[in-house]
């Protein structure tokens, strides 16, 4: 028995989210079910985390146990046939038995896309949230330090999650732009439920000039989710790497 | 009876190309068959030119006689309505009789796409080539240099197209680089069957050191296609912008 760790790509457009669901395919049923078909072996995935419907992955990280003996660094090209289109097996290589894609995550590294362009090209679409309004990237760029460091996030978090802290730590925001479009990179030790999507949101907000810089400090001392922007797509969303 | 301009956006995969064809779905087809379903006329399109299948285009520009008398600003909108996703009217306005999407271009511009990472990936799917050879791209913008002007580019052209010259002029050739990918635009007054993507084949052959940096003006001194590199895949190409 061999504990195999794999990164993995895919476009989360046509999926239910990573999670198994009882309404949708998702990404983690695909795994299941094109290692089955190459290994004859229905495994266990532990994925690093959970990610929404329409969220995008670059560097997702998985594990699952497998007694078929195989080279290793050829399951990628074993299991990639038997996957769709849009989700591939990038790499994989053994670890020990204590490893957990999830329980043993650093952290973690997401990016949301964002086109300010005039335009939704159609190049993009379900790849990036499409914002045409003037925004003010240098004020975004110091309000995001605001978040930088450990903080009660619970002002950034959907209902509908349970969660024993809602404590978390930013290590570090890169914000760039790259002629209309806006990468916002944030690399946290966890993230609750939409944190991502709902920091990005509210600095869209800042942004654009409807709710001033310091909302984003009343929010982490005020626990208060009502203060901040709205909750965007997950179309814009990528989870780009897990650090172990 | 107005002559309506129409700047129109398309992403090619679905598409055996612009021009209508009697095997596969045309891009031109769709527009009829919307501007059909939205004025009740059956109209004659003229495009600036024709794009291969696979081919998109940012900024392929269209006319057409329309006699229903209707905002033109709205036109978009309407006709949006009935075209598929993948193809999108972005604006419309009346000109007078005399243009002709074709005969008035006096430029286009062709963005080829290069990911030049060390891997493919899914959201990039036919969005543009996989290339993860070391390029010198330095190398790159010092021989596209050599095409710029008026030259006979028959050596830069497929079989199968008959054309009375294949004397063109090629106005800047812009080659950029973010981060894994390569951005090449290339301005001309007109472009031969397959040249730009027979262009840029011969350009990496010598960014990877396959073929000297000589071999361009060979190509145009000697007018024989076979020095040249591959005819690349038309997934990366892109008609950004025709100007009148």
């Amino acid at each position: 028995m061999k504990n195999i760790y794999a990164t993995i790509e895919y476009f989360g457009t046509n999926y239910c989210g990573f999670q198994v669901q009882k309404n949708g395919n998702s990404v983690c049923e695909e795994l299941v079910k094109a290692i089955f078909c190459a290994t004859q072996e229905k495994v266990n995935i532990i994925g690093s985390g959970r990610t929404d419907a329409g969220v995008h992955a670059l560097g997702q990280v998985i594990n699952f146990e497998l007694n078929k003996v195989l080279p290793i660094d050829k399951l990628p090209i074993i299991i990639n046939r038997f996957l769709p289109n849009d989700i591939k097996i990038i790499e994989c290589h053994e670890v020990t038995h204590t490893f957990n894609a999830r329980k043993s995550a650093k952290k973690k590294t997401y990016r949301y896309v964002i086109n300010n362009g005039t335009r939704q090209g159609i190049v993009d679409e379900n790849r990036c949230l499409f914002f045409p309004y003037k925004l003010d990237v240098d004020k975004i760029i110091l309000a995001s330090k605001t978040l930088v460091g450990e903080h009660d996030f619970k002002a950034f978090m959907s209902s509908g999650s349970q969660v024993s802290s809602t404590i978390r730590t930013i290590y570090k925001i890169d914000i760039k732009q790259k002629a209309c479009h806006i990468h916002i990179d944030i690399t946290g030790n966890g993230f609750l439920y939409n944190m991502v999507r709902i920091i990005v949101g509210t600095l869209l907000d800042i942004g654009c000039g409807n709710k001033p810089i310091e909302v984003l400090q009343q929010m982490l001392d005020s626990n208060d989710r009502k203060l901040g922007g709205k909750t965007v797509a997950s179309h814009g969303l990528y989870l780009l790497k897990v650090k172990y």
